[in-house]
C-alpha cells in the first residue's frame, strides 16, 4: 500500500513559479512512486527567510530529503543545504541566456561541508527518483517499487526498438 | 558509539588509482563521521563486469550508499547507477586537458531514469557527507554528529574571522 | 554488386529511440555505399546487460564495426567499447540543455586503454562512412564506390558554385 | 582630511579565510583612498544566520556598501543582496577545477529583483573602487581623489611606456 | 514625492537601438522607482567621440549613475566608465552567435583601476535597481521605496505559491 | 609471429616536433602490439603539399590508417582525411591559451563526406589502439593480442585495487 | 569613379553553399564600396585541389586579398593561406550544434606562420570591410569612402537615437 | 634594400606593460621582414584620449597598419578601430582567470562597421606576419621575402621531421 495520503517526506522548493513546468515531472514520479510530497515557491532571494526557516524545521516537520530548484545563478538548494543536514537534491533549471550552464555551476560547485546532490539540468524526474531512492535505502517496498519501475521501462524501450526495426524492415 | 568496525555502509568506488590522492579525503570523513566504508578501484571501461557486478550485488550486501570517482569522460557513477537502485553519488575528477568539465559532464547529465548524485569536481569531501546525510534519513545519531560537525566548523571559521581582522588591526 | 542482403558488418546502436531522426542518415549511408547493416536501442543505462552481451558478442557474430549514438552523459559507446575489440565508433547526440557538448565530451574524453573513434555531434552520415573506410581497409570494391562517391559530391558542389555565381551575374 | 578613523562605510564579507590573499588588495585600496571599511568571513553556506543578520542590519550601522567575494558556487554576494537593499559589490574568486567561472556565473547571474554589482574574478581592487565612487557620488572630496588617482596612474603608464621604448631603442 | 521631472539622475546608454527592446525594462524600473533618467544610443564604436565626451561631462551635468548596455565585444560600459568615475553599470545583452557570452566577458573582466558594476545578461531591471540602490545611499526616502518594493514583490510570489498548490491539490 | 619489421601500415603525421612528447607513446604502443608504422612532421599549415601528397599516396603505399596529431587551429586530420578515403584517426593536442579544446573542436567537427575519427585531447595511446582494432577487423591474430592486453591490463589495475586497499587497512 | 566592372581585387570562397545567406552581406559591401570581387564555392574538405590552386594562383591573377567563410571544423582559411602570402581574412559561420564556437577557434587559432585575420562569427560585412581596409592602404579614394560611410553610419545612428528618445517622451 | 630605418608603416599598440614578453616577438618578426615599427602602451580604459589621438591621426603620421594587443576585457583593438579606417590587428593576450577566451571574445567579436582582424591568443608573431601581407599588397619585394621566408620554414622543419626520424630509428 502505497503512503499517498500521509504526511510529507518529499519537500520540492522552486525560486519562481516559472520553474512549475519543468519540476511538476518530479511532483508527477512522487506520486507514481507513492511518495507523499510538499511543494512550494520559495525563493533564495526573494524569500530569504522563508526558506531558511523551511530548511531549518524540515527534519522535526518529518521531511526526509528536500528538492530544491532554480534558475540562472542558482542558489536555492546551496541555501537550503546551509540550513539543514538533510539530504538536499539540487535541479538547475534552463533560463536565461546562459541556458543553464549558470544554474549548474552555481547548484553543483558548493565548497567543502555543505553537499547538494545534483542531477542535471531539468532533471526533474531524476531528482524526484534520486529523493526515492534515498528514501528506500530504509523503505524496501519503495525499493522494489523502484526496480520495478526499471524492468518496465526496460521493456517499454525494448519495444520502441522492435518497432523501429520493423518500420525500417531491418527484422 | 560509533559503528566503524561493523560491515560496511558506503562503498567507494575510483575509475583510476590515481583517483585516490583526491579520494582518501572521503574516506578521512567517513571515518570522523563513524560511518563504515569499503573501498575499490573498479574502472567502467577496464573492469566493466566487476563494476556491474558489484552494483548489481551492493543493496544485499548491505550497503547503502555507493560513491563513484572518475575522470575525463566519467561513465563509472552512471554505469553503476544502471545496475542498482541504491543512490550513487558522482565525484568528477579534474585530470587531462578539459580538467574537469568532461567529468562533470559525464557524471550529471543524466537520462531520466536513472539518477546520480553529483556533487563538485574533486568533492571527495562532500561526497562522504552526503552519503551521511543520506543514512542520517533513518539514523539520529548520526544527524547529531552532523550537525555537531557543522557548529564545531562554524566556530572555526569565526575564529579564523577574528585572527584576520586581529592581523589587520580591525578590532 | 553490393552485398546488402547479407549478414550485417555494421551494428547501429543508440541510446533513445529520439536518436532516431538524427540516426537514420547514417542507416541511409550504408545503405547507399552497400554495406549490411542492423539496428538496435540498447541505452547504456537502460539496458547496461543487453549493450554488454550486444558488444561481448558481436565479432562472433560477424561485426566488423559498432556505430553507438547517445545524447547527454553519452555513456553508450564508452560501455560499449569497454567491452569489445572493434572500432565503436561514437556519435555524440544534441539533445537537452547543454546542447551535445556534454555528450561530446562522454563520448570523446575516453581514458587510455579503450578508444572511440568520435565523429561530430549529430555526425550520423560520417559514423556510417567512417565504418565503410574501416571495412574497405580490408574491401577494395567498397574503396572504390568512397572514392567515387567523393568525386560525385565534388562534382555536385562544382555544380552549385557555377549556379550561384550566375545568379549573382559573377561569370 | 581623510576618515580613515571614522566608522566603516564599507564592509568586506569573505566566504573563506583562503580569500584573503586576493581580498587583501580591496582593503589596501580603500584605505589608499580614506574610505573606513570592515572585514569579516562570513561564509554563505557555514554562517548563513550571522551572513543574513550582517546584512539585514548593515543600513542601520551606518555602512553604505558591502563587498562580497567568494569562490565555486560562489552564493555570498547573492545571500547578501537578499538581505538588504544596499548596493552589494561581488567579486567572484578563482579557486577549484573550473577557475572561477563558477563564481562568476553564480555572482552575476541574478535574478530580477536583486541585483549584485560584479567585478571581474579576483577583482578586488576595482572592488574597492566602486565602493568608493559609489559613495563618491555624495562625496565631492573623494571623488576627487579618485580623479586625481585615475591622473596620477595615466602618468605611471606614460613612463613605462618611454622606458620600454627607450629599453627596445625606438626613441 | 517622486522627483520624476526633475533633473535625470541616471543616463542610459545602448551600444544600438536593437537594444532598446530589453533596455525599455530598466527605463520602466526607474519611472516607477521615481528616478529621472535619460536614454542614448551611443555606440563606443560607432560613434567614439559621443560616448567620451558623454561620459567626460556626465557628473557635471548632474549624473550620478550610468547604465551602458551592449552584445557582442560589448566595449560600452568600459569605454564610459574610462572617461568618468562615477558608478558605471554594465549590461551585457544577448545577441549573435555567442549568445551574450562575449558581451559578458567584454563587459566584467576589466582590469584594475577601471571597474564596471556589471549585472546578468539582458539584466536591464537589476540595472534600473542597482543604480536606485546607489542613489538611495544618500537619499532614505528611495531606499524605503526600493525597501517597500521588496516587500510588495515577496506577496506576490507568495501568492503564486499558493495559488500553484492549490491548483495542484496540495493545500 | 609480429610484423614489427615490416612495410608500415598506420602512418604517424604530426603538426609540430613539439608534439612528439606525446605522440611517441602512440609509437610505443604500436610497437608494443607489433604493428609497423612510419612517422613523420607533416604541418598542414607548413607543408601543405606534402601533406595533401602523403595522404594521396598512402593507400597505395601499402599504408591501413593514418593518425595525425596537431594542436590548436588543429586541421592536420582533416586535411589528410579530405585527400584520402583511409580511416583517419585525430588526436587532438594541449597546447597554447586554450588548453587543446580548440584542437577538439577542429578536429571533431568535421562536415559531412570527410570523417576523422577523434579521440581524447592528448589521446596518443589510444589512438595507436584504435589503428590497431581497425586493422584486426582483418586480421585475427592481431585482434587476439588486443584482447590480451585488456586481460592484463584489467589484472594489472586489480593488483593496484588490492595495494590501496591494503595500505589503507581495509582488507 | 568605382571600379567595379574592373577584374576582381577581392576572392570570396566559400566552404558550402548554405554559407550564402550569410556571405551576401559581404558580396553586397564590396559592391557598396566599389571594391570588384570574385565568389566560389571551395570546401577545404570535399575540393582540397580547387582550393589549394586558387590560393596558389590568387596573387599572379591580381586579387589582393581572400575572404575565406566556413563552419563547424572550418579549416577553409587556413587551408587558403597555407597557399598564399596574401592577407587571407577568415568568416566563422555559426551552424551545427556548437553554433560557431568550433567555426571560431578552427579559424583564429591559427599557429605562429600562418595567420588568418579573424572577424566575428557571421561577420560578413566586416569581412568585407576588412577587405576595403586592406586594399585602401594604397589606395585613398577608397579610404576616403571608407571614412564618408562612417560619417554617414553616425549620422543615421543618431537618427535612431533621437528617434527613439522620441517615441519615450524623453525629449 | 629593407627600410628599417625609414618611418615606421605599423605601430604596435599594448594595453599594459605586461603585454610586452609576448608582444617583443611581434616586434622582433617586423625587424626581420624589414619593416620599420613605433610601439607604445596605450591602455584604452586608463589612456583614452591618448589611445583615440593615436588612432585618428595615424593614417596621415604614414603608418599603414595598426597592432593593438590586450587582455580581459581587452577593448583597446575595437577603441583603435572606431578612430580609424587603417587595418587593425587584435592580439588577445592570456591573463589573467579566464587565460584568454576573455580577451579572445572582446576582439574578435566586433559589431558590423567596424573590423578588427584577430589573430590567435598570445598570437604575436602572426600579428606581424599579417602587418606584412597587407603592406605586401603593394611591395613586391616585402611579399617575395614573405615567401621566402616560408619556403626557409619549412625547409627547418623538413630537418626536424628528418632528425625525430632518425632518433626513433624509422629511416
Amino acid at each position: 500500500m502505497h503512503h499517498n495520503q500521509s504526511s510529507p517526506l518529499v519537500g520540492i522548493l522552486m525560486g519562481s513559479d516559472s520553474d512549475l513546468s519543468v519540476m511538476e515531472k518530479a511532483a508527477e514520479t512522487l506520486k507514481e512512486m507513492g511518495v507523499a510530497y510538499e511543494l512550494n515557491i520559495s525563493s533564495a532571494h526573494r524569500m530569504p527567510d522563508k526558506t531558511a526557516e523551511y530548511a531549518r524545521t524540515a527534519r522535526e516537520r518529518g521531511l526526509a530529503v528536500i528538492i530544491a530548484a532554480a534558475g540562472m545563478a542558482a542558489h536555492l538548494a546551496g541555501v537550503v543545504a546551509a540550513n539543514t543536514t538533510l539530504p538536499v537534491i539540487g535541479v538547475p533549471i534552463k533560463s536565461g541566456a546562459l541556458k543553464g550552464v549558470d544554474a549548474l555551476y552555481s547548484t553543483v560547485m558548493m565548497p567543502p561541508g555543505i553537499p547538494v546532490a545534483t542531477v542535471a539540468v531539468d532533471g526533474a524526474v531524476n531528482a524526484a527518483l534520486l529523493a526515492c531512492q534515498i528514501i528506500a535505502v530504509g523503505d524496501a517496498e519503495l525499493a522494489k517499487r523502484l526496480d520495478d519501475k526499471r524492468v518496465a521501462n526496460r521493456a517499454k524501450l525494448e519495444e520502441k526498438s522492435k518497432k523501429i526495426k520493423a518500420e525500417l524492415g531491418l527484422e
